[in-house]
């Protein structure tokens, strides 16, 4: 039983042909109609693949291929969202595995003892909404069906009402999460979205720590006016303050004191945005990332009152909005033992690693006890069109995952787990 | 024969009702059909004060007041196209201001030696185009055919495109100047778009200077990548990048070295512009001001030159392109100097002060000899839709513009001036 590059590289292909705007790269955003068109179409492949497919509340669509018996299911998946002009690996490459793992157990006579689950998670990327793993997060039951009318995308569009559009209802969302009886384990594929396994040389990583991820909009209010007709002197120049702003998310995070906090504007808007007006208001986003929780949030605070600092002394008003905030993950060690035993057995070489970037792992790790193998990202690139990762790593990790499962899967009709943690 | 502040208000008001997009303030953009419609509305009032009219080739219109005999007309008008979000005064007070002579002659006896004229010039506002004063650069024939399909909007669509699709004939506007035989003098009147009459409590300011303007586009390119995935160390982050390039703009026009400069990033814009994604691409105008041309040119090379250093440390690359390049203007004496006289005459304070903001009067001073009226800006404020005159400030200054072109017209049929400078 043998993962084949090729079959998953079509149908990351296929995926990324449902994308907006055009291009350059893959928009398919968060609770849209084209996000819900890849699950269609994933829906389309597991049930080629033997499995009966359901959405649940969220959005997140479930394809299970039945056990020996009924009971506590492995589960793997990813999502099929993207970014603003985004590559076609990220989150895809874990979906497709799953489905990849899908089409070698149906051409197989391998039966599991339980039931095997894959899954295609709804709304992971923060692009649209400022929210990341929306969908998971769902499922976890972390989210509060007031959180759904709050965050907002560029058009005003609340996620509720965006559910809403694409036929999802928002109050069963926030009140039917995951049961937690129904997962012995979980195992998402992503790529990595860094550079450590290229660097290294080496094909998989499995995750012991994910980044969280504290997020902030900030709007500085100055005064608009001509740009030949104002002194350079008195002016409240919004772009200018907002410019300070920038360099001193970025100082703060390479200041030594703060290794491992990333700190990022990545979204910056200016009104009137006139060659001849000076701006009068300008509107970016934070986004802060540690693991270490306290140091996160410690970071995101002082960045926010130096920031205001600045506007204050250059007579301009700064206002801070929480978007989001997620606090780092540490995945339980047991689940990660089962997956680099795996690949010691298998003779596939990894790296255990930590994740930069949020994912749908740190929330389903709240339903059941999950771990994370990654694949290389080509320059350390995503997010970008650019990014890429080879077929056949992806083939060696989709081996390794579906090797995985199947021994979480004997493991847990062996000795069930409990619910939360290692089994005595 | 008094202005009345009234009815000028009146017709600043229908005015500002030709606006797209919704507002807040009132957008009507160069060689857009919102202009034209004001043009239009601008031709009837002035048809209704018995002028005759035409458009002529750039789309500039002219009303014509016939006088006792044929000849070289004095002139006055301004601009109705306006910035992104503007106000309700800038260019349409000076054009309000003409409609309200041509009334306050049709209501009078008053009989000129020589026609009046009346002007409403199209495209003066350089939001659109990166170019300020286009109808009056054309009807002064400083531009080129070519120009016309260099410059580009937001869309990508050329100035040529844009006047073909108001049904106007770029060729055209390219070879048919106006002929400095048929004018003898211009006043234009507009709103002073900074504070020093406000603060002088002045209503009435007299030009003696206009600056220029050199403006630059600036593209940044960095790497995208994601915020999470990517180490602080060895990011290419195009914002940060673009951020300390505003940063320096500001600084060197604060410099006490370049007093008299102003410098301003007044549009800027991140691609791909998600709270997750390091920026890779930023695109922003620089906007460098100054009544010295050389001093202009040498802050706006030394801001560039100091970007692009920037730039290379950072590991991001910056290209530079002139979007226009136009020096500043020192305005005839001896027509300011009827300006002044007819103000001491009807006893009006006023200021002799310098312009920041470019004007349709420095292009029209290439055609004939040119003077400018400034009405106050409440708080300096202009660009934005809080900009203010007060209509009885502006009732002032039409009262002087219209006294100021009868003694212009006079002393034409006394003693016609050559065609530049003061006559003998």
């Amino acid at each position: 039983m043998k993962a084949d590059g090729d079959r998953i590289w079509r149908s990351i292909e296929e995926m990324a042909t449902l994308s907006e705007g055009g291009g350059p790269g893959v928009t398919r955003l968060a609770y849209g109609p084209l996000e819900r068109e890849a699950h269609a179409l994933f829906a389309t492949w597991m049930t080629g693949a033997g499995c009966t497919v359901r959405v649940d509340a969220a959005g997140n669509t479930i394809a299970t291929r039945p056990g020996r018996a009924d009971g506590p299911a492995v589960g793997t998946g990813s999502h099929l969202d993207s970014v603003y002009g985004a590559g076609r690996f990220d989150g895809i490459a874990g979906t497709m595995a799953a489905v990849e793992v899908a089409r070698m157990l149906a051409e197989s006579t391998v039966e599991t003892e339980r039931p095997v689950r894959f899954v295609a998670f709804a709304g992971e990327e923060g692009a649209r909404f400022g929210q990341a793993c929306c969908g998971s997060k769902l499922a976890a039951g972390l989210s509060s069906r007031a959180e759904l009318d709050e965050r907002r995308d560029r058009d005003g569009v609340t996620l509720a009402e965006a559910m809403t559009q694409v036929g999802l209802d928002p109050d069963r969302a926030a009140a039917e999460p995951w049961r937690p009886g129904e997962w012995s384990a979980f195992v998402e594929l992503h790529v990595e979205q860094g550079r450590v396994l290229e660097d290294a040389k080496v094909d998989i990583g499995v995750v012991d720590l994910i980044s969280g991820s504290t997020r902030l909009e900030l709007v500085v209010d100055g005064r608009a006016s001509h740009t030949g007709g104002t002194p350079m002197r008195g002016r409240a120049d919004a772009l200018a303050a907002a410019a300070e702003c920038v360099l001193i998310a970025e100082q703060l995070a390479l200041d030594p004191r703060h290794r491992g906090t990333r700190a990022t504007v990545g979204r910056l808007a200016v009104a009137p945005g006139s060659i001849t007006t000076i701006p009068g208001t300008v509107t970016f986003s934070l986004d802060v990332r540690d693991v270490d929780a306290d140091r996160q949030r410690r970071a995101a605070l002082e960045i926010a009152a130096r920031m205001q600092a600045v506007c204050a002394r250059r007579g301009t008003r700064l206002s801070a909005r929480l978007l989001a905030d997620t606090s780092p993950v540490v995945l339980p060690d047991w689940v990660r033992g089962e997956v680099t035993r795996t690949a010691a057995e298998l003779g596939i070489p990894y790296r255990v690693l930590t994740s930069g970037a949020s994912h749908d792992a740190q929330m389903v790790n709240r339903v059941t006890p999950t771990a994370m193998i990654f694949v290389p990202s080509r320059e350390g690139l995503s997010h970008v069109p650019r990014e890429w990762t080879d077929p056949a790593q992806l083939a060696v990790g989709t081996d390794l995952l579906c090797a995985a499962l199947l021994r979480l899967d004997a493991r847990a009709a062996a000795a069930p787990p409990a619910l939360e943690g290692e089994p005595a």
